[in-house]
């Protein structure tokens, strides 16, 4: 496999980097901007497309940059490839999003790929929109693609503006002194959180063993809510803290619920996750203490 | 109704601005580029958008362009509609196209809304992925959107690159004097033909009545093949003609039938159509043969 991945410097990115690396698969990064250059250059064979405005609030906030990036630059992603006439041509593995699927009725959990989409803010809707004009780009030039809908992510290194980051980030200041106030946003709410690098090994058995034009779920299969999150982060943080409710991490538009079923994913490929939800969230809060006492030091 | 209209100046635009005044509505044309200043200036309570790049052959060969204009300008717009501030904010009818549905089996026609979507070309991709983000505004930010999924339809001025313009304006050139060859594509495809006035009337009908968030088939119901309908013009135009297969005229990906249930929109608004296939041909060829005595005269 030569690789090649757009939007290689976001959270996502340098986990998929290195697993191509460690399975000695070719790797490389890619602006979308170079597209072209690197196509000719790097010959892929697949291609990771990454590269995306990827937070729901900055989303609300600029729908229309948000559909610039996400859904055009899939478009030209796609039409880059087909002009590149590499022969073979290479896949795209698309990361789209479980926000394509909006709030639901209870019943339809956990979400599986052949639900209708109904999207209910402008990220989630930018990715449908991609999903669709990539499937038709297959449909009409036989483009290769393979779509990965991703559910919640978490790891070492994830900007704070997520919710477990920003969990782990304040306790980690806590417990190098900071004041013991911790601010969260609706803690029943439940998601289906899977470690970044159970979520870069679905990636690449997607790109190897994907069906083409097929959609999988990339998620754990299970739901946790954020208060039991916050529990163990408590728990591994060992310190005492006072939970105050922030009206400003309280979304409008927010699902209270996000859980998909991974069995497609699973039976395709064999993938399985390999880590559990507590060394995630041990490492998480290792690199977050980390941070903090970096910031303390400096 | 304060209607403003894009894309009035194709081929549904000058009939849907003509019917809004008949029906005493005053109608607005404005340009994509005017959109801010028109809504400030006409406020209008209704958006009828038909701009958008139309012919599925130009898509297949700009698909770009054709996302550009069809999935990026309707997501401008509907950012114009919400900057604007109205308020009451205006409903944005949408005009999408059959061709999000793609090639069905058998057993799915006459296709309902409630379908998955296949677009198998850039223009159907393009619509499919206008939809997405227009459900998603409405779901992101209340956004009043209602979806008008157009069959094939006739009227007199459409321009040739369409199958029923092309061949009524053979036909016109052979009774003027033009060699009696006729070129066609091909004669077994089935398409569900509403004449444009028919189709304008629906779209004022779901402007007035349809539900928001809601998609709407507008369509005959009934399918006719190609060969029919040529069948009926030269009974019409009363010449005799040498009928030759153009390859050029063979659309690769063509979906070979077309036919829709109108169900969903006669139950809502009460609409049905009202000119029978043989008066929109007959008024097709007059319109052609009216064309075509005009270029002998020239």
């Amino acid at each position: 496999m030569r690789a090649l991945v757009t939007g290689a410097r976001g959270f996502v990115g340098p986990y998929l980097l290195d697993a191509l690396r460690q399975a000695r698969a070719e790797a490389f990064e890619c602006d979308m901007a170079a597209l072209p250059s690197a196509l000719e250059s790097v010959k892929p064979t697949v291609i990771f497309h990454l590269a995306a405005q990827t937070f729901v609030p900055d989303a609300l906030r600029a729908p229309l940059e948000t559909y610039e990036t996400n859904t055009m630059g899939t478009a030209k992603l796609a039409e880059a490839v087909r002009a590149s006439g590499l022969e073979p041509a290479p896949r795209i593995l698309f990361t789209s999003s479980a926000e394509v699927y909006g709030a639901r009725d209870l019943s339809e959990y956990p979400l599986r790929e052949r639900l209708d989409l109904r999207p209910a803010n402008p990220y989630g809707a930018s990715k449908a929109a991609a999903e669709a004009i990539l499937l038709g780009e297959a449909r009409s030039f036989g483009t290769d693609v393979v779509i990965a809908r991703a559910f919640n992510h978490i790891g070492p290194g994830q900007k704070e503006h997520f919710v477990v980051a920003s969990l782990a980030g304040q306790l980690a200041r806590i417990a190098a002194g900071a004041p013991p106030q911790l601010l969260v946003g609706n803690l029943e709410s439940a998601r289906d959180f899977l470690d970044v690098r159970d979520v870069v090994a679905a990636y690449i058995a997607l790109a190897r063993h994907g069906e083409r034009s097929e959609i999988y779920n990339v998620c754990s299969g299970g739901a946790v809510t954020i208060g039991d999150v916050l529990g163990e982060l408590i728990r591994i943080a060992g310190v005492a803290v006072e939970v105050r409710e922030d009206p400003q991490r309280l979304r409008s538009a927010e699902t209270r619920l996000s859980v998909g079923s991974s069995e497609k994913l699973r039976a395709r490929t064999g993938w399985s996750p390999q880590i559990p939800l507590s060394r995630s969230l041990r490492d998480v809060y290792d690199a977050a203490r980390d941070a903090a006492t970096v910031s303390v030091k400096l």
